[in-house]
């Protein structure tokens, strides 16, 4: 099973092709960097024009189960996310209302301080804020994943303290591989995996080790160090492919409308665009050579398996349905 | 089994329980007149909240089965609709995803033109519109159920042709036992039935003969006459009960914010308030006087408990899932 935690294409009937090559059981793709709640929903409209029109490609995913339907005829079931908190503005009544329409992970800032939490471009990070803390308790009532990749380190630490069910970081590599300031900390790792939640290994090349040219043994090597390390059941894949966005796609995430600055990002002016993926991850394609890459690392066919997907099945399984009374 | 295709109460915790003391298993409520997709969204987290703190009278109604777990529960469960089609606005994207959110019943105009049909105060009646074909079309194909009870004549006729799947006029009454202009003509019945729709008898004092005075033995004697003309099958009740609601409300339903002059719609200078129940249907706890005034009339039990609820059951059943392909 392959499942990605995390992509922002530019999607076509090409890349939904390139996702069944690629054997991709699910994905989890970004709707919503900065829209609004109703900008939001016209992106869940898109969605619901593509499953129309490509029933044999890709199918709605709400549950794991849509996972092993999705296996089983042959299609990548499409789990959906946001980056930031945006589509809730300032209504915690939304939580439940994006969760029904399909919503299952949803940072609780990115890169600047959020109505809820402070992201990791802040100077300073006072921690979750008091809508931040409603808004935890509501998203593990509903079944909403709480996901810090964008955010900053206290905040982050404090959420997954808060939380009463696992958060994610779906999409980052550990700081001391590739010490970019998106990637994160030994403390921030371990408050992840402590409070039982699952880290994303992220192919964006701004989070690697010598970006574009960063070797597929190096990635390996880096995550069988870290399973090692942590636990093997609190990793997956996250990828960060933004595959065939024009570069004002990178703008608008980094800029969206809060700024009448360029923002550089993880870029710089030298550089402002979409990285060059590594040769060894072009795209969907080549989930295969990280199967094989972490195979000739020494990891067992059962350790490869779990990164590769099985890991985040049980998540979804046990994180996107209603809270027990 | 008692359904009740129409409501529009000011909910309170004492509503849900006459509910249960009615043996109320499923009612169809209104959470739009002229409210737009965002305000329209502010309804759904109301009800969200009602589901919350009342778990033990009521729960949310999606398909025909949530009928029946509620009535193993001693619950009532809650259904949505639309008395027009202003959630929607301009955008034929948003039919799925009120669906998604639990909108069962959609009406396509509420006494006025709207974008997608005429409405039945209107002095002339041009049929359904360019984008009123489309929206019947994705409406069958979502399982969104088309409802003409506020819309004028040829629309109706229209509608019923067009749409692939039943339709329904939720809450009116034949025009020859009472002229309103509301209640429908024997072609507009035909129409609906024809096309395998259902009609709910109202008990809005406006549709009854000789108002809130009328007798039980006159309604249940129009049902009984009814029901023999066209076939038992096609029809049930949508009681139209707007119980606890202020005279501001009828004022929303008539005028919302498309007039700056007061309509008064059904009502009058003299009386431009909601009328009095009759004395035999006070609200939720009275469906066993009407159950009661049915069987009277010489009608069998088997033909009573479709009118109650037997019928709406079977056409919610039919109705409110996808089209298949």
């Amino acid at each position: 099973m392959r499942i990605d935690a995390l992509q922002y294409a530019n999607w076509s009937e090409k890349i939904f092709n390139q996702l069944r090559e690629g054997g991709v059981d699910a994905i989890h793709v970004t709707i919503a960097y900065h829209e609004n709640f109703r900008e939001c929903v016209l992106n869940f409209e898109q969605w619901n024009r593509w499953f129309e029109q490509y029933p044999r490609l890709i199918r709605k995913g709400l549950w794991a189960s849509d996972i092993d339907e999705a296996k089983a005829s042959k299609r990548t079931a499409v789990f959906f996310g946001f980056q930031n908190n945006s589509p809730i503005e300032e209504d915690i009544g939304l939580v439940e209302v994006v969760h029904t329409l399909g919503a299952r992970f949803m940072q609780l800032s990115y890169n600047n301080q959020s109505l809820l939490a402070t992201g990791c471009y802040e100077e300073n990070d006072p921690g979750i804020t008091r809508m931040g803390r409603q808004v935890i308790r509501e998203m593990n009532r509903v079944g909403l994943v709480i996901d810090m990749s964008h955010s900053a380190d206290r905040s982050t630490i404090e959420a997954a303290d808060l939380s009463q069910r696992p958060i994610a970081v779906t999409h980052a590599n550990p700081h001391e591989w590739a010490p970019a300031l998106r990637n994160k900390r030994d403390n921030v790792i371990r408050a992840v995996v402590e409070n039982g939640g699952m880290f994303g290994f992220s192919l964006y090349p701004h989070h690697l080790k010598d970006k574009s040219a960063c070797t597929l043994e190096s990635f390996c090597g880096m995550v069988a160090r870290t399973v090692e390390k942590y636990g093997i059941k609190h990793f997956g894949i996250g990828t960060d492919l933004c595959q065939d966005q024009p570069d004002s796609i990178v703008e608008w995430m980094r800029t969206g409308r809060w700024s009448k600055q360029i923002d550089y990002g993880e870029g710089s002016k030298s550089s402002p665009g979409f990285p060059d993926m590594p040769e060894w991850f072009r795209d969907n394609r080549d989930f295969g050579n990280i199967e094989a890459g972490l195979l000739a690392t020494g990891m067992s066919q059962d350790e490869v398996a779990a990164v590769m997907g099985g890991n985040w099945y049980r998540f979804f399984a046990e994180n996107f349905t209603p809270q027990e009374k």
